[in-house]
């Protein structure tokens, strides 16, 4: 490891997976001069081509070799699935003086498999960053993202304290506030605010794509009457996606589970017109809003506010 | 009636129910010189000293009386389950000269409902203004409602072709976008983009709110991960989506029953880990917010947009 200034919180940063968020990570780790050097890594030729021209990073790789024992933070940013490959490919190289993180949204499970190799001898600190856009890519990072942003980290028993605090730290220069929690909690969390809500846009977007009495074109048209909403976080990465929902798959099935039992209520009601429990259940969730938005997690957004003409 | 100016289309417009859009077409009517006079109906007392002090309207009146047969427009903006009682109120002193037109989001009931009486001599044109905001009551209207959004017109056999384009250009004043479409056709439409995810809105934030194990404060917390996307539209009004609901119940049960069939299948995709399923399903989703986005109705937002400090 070459000599740290006092400046920087890392040397070198590795980032592996150059996408939304490992090119926002990037991004960011250089503008609050949190990092002195941020390479990444990708398999693809055209992604490390942007990453490469837009600046995103100082340098890229497309393959690990020894030269990563040198680097101080290996943050992974890849889909989950990759995981496992990426553990095999950095393991070789490393020893206990590497902290590894990682940005997923599910962590019980990549946790479990981690630690069913007892060789790994760097520290694999587990994070989520909850940010993130509709777009995917190297062109859809900038440094901004996490600003007011929650990442919270699933420490597990392992980690070293000092380490922990490190990354605590790195988050906080880029704008987050860091929450420590435990994983199971967090899965909890996540599949009620996070994955049933991506699920149950993807499904209602794909419901209304297979109505058939109703023209495609009609659906788009007057999309604005609520559907619209939905097709934001429907239009979310599916790779991302796919892997988050079946990291978290217990979790997920239990809270599918109660939201079609409620659905089931509330479709029993209109059957009978039972115009009472409607309106009740109507009523709770409107005080629900209003403490979103007096948390700040949000601002009253009137739909005109998303017309393009004003 | 009173000679009319040219300058106007109407000359006098009664609008029943001073709330979001009754309060935003009266704004509207006299901001956009479409009506001389706008007299506003309420039965509650702070609505209409709201409507007064904040001149929404020239005159408010808490009865209907005769004086209601020298009115050119009548514009129900109440909730669907008040339209009988409405209708009750009005018929005795409208002749075949008043229009009568009305905001409601579903259509077929009511026209059903009001075509059983051979007694009414006027023409009652339907009509849906695709807009609004999470907000209601007369303090939440404002004249840009309605421009650059859809207003869908289904008219019944019995409306007079002139009168039609009477109200077709009243919308098209008011800066709309007009459609004309049968009413059937108009609920089935509605069902699938706006009745089905409002009611799907309503429902995972009613489950979110019973979660046992994950405490109320982290849903608030941590809604930027997905959830709070679902809040806006869950904080609707309680009355007028109730009705709506209730009043489009075929099309709406329908849609519900396709929904939860494909919701089935996911789950299943989930449990057994089925990851192509999952990703095929995903990625076809993503193709339709494109189209949205360059429909123009709406723009990409990302998360950080709507966060307070930017």
């Amino acid at each position: 490891m070459t000599k740290k200034s006092n400046k920087f919180l890392f040397n070198e940063v590795l980032i592996i997976g150059i996408g939304l968020i490992g090119s926002s990570i990037a991004l960011s780790l250089k503008k609050n001069e949190i990092a002195k050097k941020v390479i990444g890594y990708s398999k693809t030729e055209k992604t490390r081509k942007i990453a490469k021209k837009k600046n995103i990073v100082d340098a890229v790789i497309n393959k690990i070799s020894d030269r990563i024992s040198e680097i101080d933070l290996i943050i992974i940013c890849s889909p989950l699935s990759t995981y496992e490959k990426i553990f095999k490919l950095i393991d070789p190289h490393l020893s206990k003086k590497t902290i590894v993180t990682d940005v997923g949204s599910a962590k019980s499970l990549i946790i479990k498999n981690f630690l069913r190799s007892k060789d790994r001898k760097y520290d694999f600190i587990p994070a989520h960053p909850i940010a993130g856009t509709e777009q995917s890519g190297p062109n859809a990072g900038f440094y901004e993202l996490f600003i007011d942003r929650w990442c919270i980290i699933t420490p597990i028993k392992e980690n070293k304290k000092r380490n922990i605090n490190i990354i605590k730290k790195m988050w906080k220069m880029m704008g987050s506030n860091v929450e420590i929690m435990a994983p199971d909690r967090h899965d909890q969390t996540m599949a009620i605010t996070s994955h049933l809500p991506h699920l149950i846009a993807y499904n209602i977007v794909s419901t209304a794509a297979d109505i058939e009495n109703v023209t495609k074109s009609d659906v788009i048209k007057y999309s604005a009457s609520g559907f619209r909403d939905f097709t934001r976080i429907a239009a979310s990465d599916p790779t991302m996606w796919r892997d988050v929902l079946l990291n978290n798959k217990d979790a997920l099935l239990e809270v599918i589970s109660r939201f079609s039992e409620d659905l089931s209520m509330l479709q029993k009601a209109i059957r009978w017109e039972d115009g009472d429990t409607l309106y009740k259940l109507f009523s709770k969730t409107r005080k629900i809003r209003n403490k979103i938005i007096d948390a700040g997690q949000d601002v009253p957004v009137p739909d005109f506010g998303r017309s393009k003409k004003r």
